[in-house]
């Protein structure tokens, strides 16, 4: 008797497979040319179906790019309500966010392999040319501060150092703080970053 | 007719294989019981040598750790003289020598590498339980800061995520900017988790 547990294991028509051949297409895409110079149409004629059909399942290229990173979550979702109240206050808010997210046990781990790919010679586009154009700038552009350009590479930088020490490295007594004292700790300086006075006269 | 070069190709007696054999003990012991758990008896047992010519050839047993490490220069010298003006200004005068070591192309490529060792499933030991307590700590002590167990952490998060952001993974405006600018950039904020006011009441 065909239960659902049966019918799930039966090759459906399509849909699966061809998911997971877009999805094979983009990564090796993303990989060889990287966000910029990747395009849906690209992706599908590597998997040998329509582009209509690739936006269909998985939307824009960014949504493509985030869903053939595996991420656990989309992290414009989760950081767009942080955004939404502006740069004041937005450090803090931010550090929440970070924290909700990397002191979740459900998630934690994926994204620590997520770190470890992009430390690894080549890995660095996975961050460069994917989560700073379709995260980490958009998110400066909706905080509406000044020089985003500068001052999100500044913030990621203090982040990026606190998720190795916290959540790769695990070095104390970061890796056990209590989140709140995270955020106290962390706060300012990423409040200093967004609108501080950076001692930066010029921009590159 | 032997000429140096073929001396040196010949087989000393003793030296070079026997501090080769010293070093690959180290490691091996370092690796597997971390600093704490490693003595120079140990690693003199392992190398079937004396304990005395282990000391001989490296020192002392944080003296023997660095050496396994196979860094280009010895931290403990190239940050001494940042250390000896005392909290005041540390935070700039060990921005300055930061960037000189990892700026210098002798020295950065091998560093990236320890940094990517590092990052490895395993490879937090060399941070965790070396470079924090032969260099960092004592750098902490060396300051006279208050909380240092804290305070050191803190700075050092900060310095991986722009060693991370500037050579690891080459994310711009960071990776090229003038060493001026990264210094005027990260040393307000080095000062503030060297003596500023943290926002956190107690310590773990």
């Amino acid at each position: 008797m065909p239960t659902p547990r049966a019918t799930r294991r039966g090759r459906r028509p399509g849909a699966p497979d061809t998911r997971a051949t877009i999805l094979t297409a983009a990564r090796s895409a993303f990989a060889e040319k990287g966000l910029a110079g990747t395009t849906i149409r690209a992706v599908a004629a590597a998997a040998g179906v329509d582009a209509a059909l690739v936006h269909h399942y998985f939307g824009t290229k960014d949504d493509l790019f985030l869903a053939a990173m595996e991420l656990p979550v989309d992290p414009r979702q989760v950081i767009g309500p942080a955004l939404a109240g502006g740069a004041e206050g937005a450090g803090e808010r931010l550090m929440r966010v970070i924290l909700s997210l990397w002191d979740d046990p459900a998630i934690s781990p994926s994204l620590v392999g997520i770190v470890r790919s992009t430390m690894q010679p080549g890995g660095e586009r996975l961050l460069t040319q994917g989560f700073v154009p379709v995260v980490l700038m958009p998110a400066g552009e909706a905080l509406g501060i000044d020089r985003p350009q500068l001052r999100m590479p500044l913030v990621i930088s203090q982040v990026a150092g606190l998720i190795l020490t916290r959540y790769v490295i695990g070095l104390e007594p970061i890796a056990s703080m209590p989140a709140e004292t995270v955020v106290a700790a962390y706060a300012p300086v990423i409040q200093h970053y967004l609108t501080g006075d950076l001692g930066i006269r010029g921009e590159r």
